[in-house]
């Protein structure tokens, strides 16, 4: 269960409007790595979690943060729409091309279907979707996940950071980065602690019988673009990072099977060309019986 | 440039059909940590990657190999469909409920609109899309995603692994687990490669001046969820995994700023409430002057 | 069964072209709220309306009109692209910054995918999809959703009718914005009659016993947000609408159960962490006998 | 900005597991009318709220309370996968039909991506987008659409709580059923404060001027369907809802405008026919001079 | 402008329910070949049809026919779930394990969110869109692409019949199967008809300039796949079908030209490696002097 | 199973940058008829044909290529991102209002995601889906839309031309044009093939018995829009394209049946009116026994 309050976590005003701006935020907003993304990610993971304590509640104490991390952009966007002009005589009327091209580059949603507000949506306009979070049960898989947002969204406040002069703008793209810059961090450290409590280790999922997979391939570097470039990098020579392992290099492409020949189709699938006619139903009860 | 060889590059054919399991492994296919994901991330990679050699020359190989692990999944998803029942007449006709169960768990697409073959969506029929997909020009930023989706892929595949019975199919199966293990590993080594290179380095992006962000929120852990459970771990004391600061904890939200009250909104936008009408048009050219 | 005249419902022409008010078109064409919307909306409620006479002749009624507002948009559409410059050296030939403007601000898919016409997408060139009608079987549900529907129309083409000057459109736009109030007014009036002919009634579905609620808390505020602000307002205290309850006002939230703590996952499924061997596909079973 | 604590809003437990019911359950978590839907709608309309005070407070205090709800949901879920047979192996160990049923009816990727956990999607695993929202900043256009998504969704938990037997869930959507109770007359009693408050009226937005729409056709019933049965309702006579007009009816569609016929496209379109070359681009010019 | 009269163009009922079948119908409804693809896809064709007379006419034709094809099978959906089970306790009540089957196989959100109807979506529940549908302006692109949807369409009726026993439901599917023949012939009739009346030639779109394009490869097939199976088809050798050139194959990829090598990008992008620091803003300026 | 070599098909570079053609370059990339869908599109029906020989082959040969085109166009964009302004402050720097247009008209996450590169996105930033390719199956089907997707995509490289003037850009769409063209003959000669080798003929399915059709109904126009314009094409009378039927054509709709009634539905899905209590379960099962 949440509450709210209604101070922001960080407050900080635009010095004056920029529509254009308005809608490259959006990306950090409802892109697919925008805070949208992070809030929902960390409470769902945190929700799942069947593990009471420590990881549980860093990840609702995070995903709780991002919720207010959305306010902010939510807030900041609708005071950089504020007096956008609303049609191109207005935009004509100073003889100046920024009006002109501020107003050609805005997302005209933001105004039509907003009324001069944020929406869910990335700086295209396209709606954020539920298929930007995962929550997959394996804290490390997570974790891994949660730092690669983290550093892709401090890439793209800092790209950002040199789109604006507005110092109010600055300033919460400031505050932003240094919340990335303690996630990236605290996601690397929970990492090394599931480590070090024994929870869980590469490669991911480690409880997986080493005898179940095809082990002659778990270590080895194929090459399939010309060149032998790649086989210069520590992937393709000694100790792999799992400590169970050390990498190979072949420099052709694995020996091949022979090549596959499906079987025509079930005829009432209208496929080319038709198949001999006669039962392959039976199949089916053959492989269950 | 691509060339085509028809030899899978690994054979193994199911023992039977089973059009349930057929559904479920579109998962690994074109889901969001699916085979076309890793094909298309890598090869975008590699494509927008504007430094030459080892780098470069892995995201292309690896790419290349994951379209055929594309094809090798398809060419399964067709065998798996093989046969199967094609109305509730024929799946009820043998008196066995698992018959039935099989054909009311079909993805009814891979018939109707396939043809009894594997289509680019995910275990519920929703296609596979580009935003799945991130190559970001930052090597750390998109590796550390690499590791992520190959834990994901290895983790997909090590649940499908229960959920069948056929020899063949777990056959596959074991050589993707390896080939995901592998993956893990080198996008690991990759990393560090890129620190040893002196190329990036945490907090991604490293480049970013550090004197532009707010320092003061930078290694501090904010305690948003009831229960201080958090304070326990790695992340909340001790040296920051970037070397370059030292984790805190402040068990309290933030100190506040006061409560923003946003004015009101252009009169031709019909907020609520009707705003004092009169000039804020003027702002934006102030703004730009 | 439907038939077409190829008369607009209502004629309009621009004086002239505008490429980038295009574009804006689109959002009442193929966005949420527009037209697209509202015929499917109204049809798809019409078709599955299970009670013969005026209802379901008054929703093909209108869904039958609102197709005709497609077609008008569409055709104005087509008109306003006509003669747009086809790159940037003939935007640029007139030293007009605002041709400059309107080129850059198009909707580039309407050239180069549609070859100078309307598309099935919002202002953004996101498509239009299914997703955006309902059509519950429940009328007083879906009433509401049509007078919202028509509100959330007629606020958009009030607000595009500040963002042209050119009189055919706004000829076009007024002929809409009075549909628009015609369609609010019966749609209310609709909710009306469905209160006296005895067919539905608040809270919706109010065939759903009451006494399966938990009605403690059904007529009761909770302050979720920090200040009391809200006790102020009618929902507070005073009879509710439906006439079966007395709003209250709790200022704090709900009394708590304790906190929920989930049980370890299926091993098979590789959570964190690792949980207890042993079987618990028995209590599928037990609950199922 | 947020606060998390770690109970449940209202604590229910299902009595046993049943997947195939955890499937359908996400309708009302990440479907069209889900709580994703209303959180993040209230909290979107609190955020663009530009009139402080009571308004903007209760949409905070409910799109707060809603967060809580997708937990409950989330929670539940989670409780529900437990369990579940993994294979149809399991499946079918036992002869119970009912068993297998559940299987082939799952969500697969609730276990293969998800781990047994809840996903932001929808009953058929459809992620939730942020098109499912609107905050338009006219809060009587939103407000109704508030009224219709409450009873959608109590429709919706109405539907559900017929399709399990499980005492504990039924415990949960009574309570749920009970808080659509509260905001359904919440956001009437609303509607009736803005009007009582002078804030705005209908038609919505009221303050358009009324001189600028075709005034002829704002209150007239058009019919477009064979028969006349929508001549019967309070829509085709009387006074309107509004208090501004008086309803009409015109039995045949209105009368019409020559048919339009577009001239010829730009000839670098490549559109059917080719048209006559020559210069349309100095209508631009024309059109903008 | 349209108008319904309420007669079905050919009126079918089901024997009895099959919500299952229900499910599978929806992929010719609202799936990407289904009758609302080819319903606004003729339409929007003839609203964007600059050349009046028998081609528009056709559009409009069609495209009105389909949208009773639309309501045709809404009706038939919404019969389909007549009846169905609400529960697994109803399904299991007769101990049939076809019933169950049904019950695991139907579309939760038919019952849930349509109370019994039918949805925009497809046979997996994901919504109809509009990408779904072209109108390029091009006749014979666009009646390329008509034939290809009545093919695709005409072949998923066929499996359908295969997938249902009742009478009811095959008299429907035997209309729409002549009706898809009627337009398959229909679309490759005006595509021979455009040639007749010298409108449009192949390679579309026949109006380029031939001397624009790169005519060493404009009629000569690569060999990209391992084998020449390929060089023995028509496509190989002979004259090609536009009657322009001569078919001719070359058995390797195309003589490559030097590999490229991309420059470092802008620093503030912050890809890696960081590029060198100076101007190269300076080099968008010149390209447009 | 694929190998890479990285020089590009055709190699060409552009004279300087132009960010906004960038974004309009993406609609031949990643939009409905760009190089990701023929690629992946021809791949999927190569993967899924179960007749090999000369047609698989050239599936693969020609889904190969496509990838290699994916590349040319994912290199070219890169390109021509290189140097753009990063804000509006640099866009005015030259009081050149191209400059400013280019700006506001540029796609913004190809910068802020992709860092100055390519997404798999159409000229609007809408993500590249999987409902983009059809694999039927069915080959005469599948050539169709192959024959289609051939002229789609030249009809929009066609217009791309025309909206820059850069030479190396136009070098590049130049060859792209001859592939396409190359490949509509193709396609077409492939469909005669088809046909000459037995295995496919219209109406597709050809295999679907005659006898199963409602003939009437399989060779007449349907006069829908008014006017008989369409009583003039070759479609309305004479001899069908398939050789099997005479066109004719029917001035009024088809005689209709009486209009459908939709009995009540379950009272549990409180739909309106409420239907009469009692059971409609039973229907379901005696359909079934």
């Amino acid at each position: 269960m949440f509450s709210h309050i209604k101070d922001l976590q960080f407050e900080a005003k635009p010095d004056g409007p920029d529509a254009l701006f308005a809608r490259r935020l959006q990306e950090v907003l409802g892109g697919k790595w925008g805070e949208l993304t992070v809030a929902n990610q960390y409470l769902f993971q945190g929700w799942s979690c069947r593990l009471p304590g420590k990881y549980k509640d860093l990840l609702l104490d995070v995903g709780t943060e991002e919720m207010g991390h959305v306010e902010m952009i939510c807030t900041m966007i609708a005071r950089l729409l504020e007096g956008a002009p609303q049609n191109l005589h207005e935009a004509a009327a100073d003889d100046n091309p920024m009006l002109a091209a501020i107003y050609s580059g805005e997302n005209p949603a933001q105004f039509i279907h907003a009324g001069g507000g944020p929406l869910p949506v990335d700086s295209n306009g396209v709606p954020w979707n539920g298929s930007f979070i995962t929550a997959s049960g394996n804290l490390m898989a997570d974790f891994q996940l949660n730092v690669t947002a983290e550093a892709q969204g401090r890439l793209q406040v800092a790209r950002l950071f040199h789109m604006t002069d507005d110092p109010g703008v600055k300033q919460m793209l400031r505050f932003l980065l240094a919340r990335d810059t303690m996630h990236q961090n605290m996601w690397m450290a929970a990492l090394q602690q599931l480590k070090d409590d024994g929870l869980e280790d590469m490669p991911i999922p480690d409880a997986f019988p080493d005898a179940e997979q095809e082990n002659e391939f778990a270590y080895q570097l194929l090459n399939f673009s010309a060149g032998e470039d790649s086989a210069e990098g520590r992937w393709a020579s000694g100790p792999a990072p799992d400590g169970k392992g050390t990498f190979s290099y072949d420099p052709a492409p694995a020996a091949h099977a022979p090549a596959p020949v499906l079987p025509p189709g079930d005829p009432r699938l209208y496929g080319t060309p038709p198949p001999t006619p006669g039962g392959i139903i039976g199949a089916v009860k053959d492989a269950l019986s």
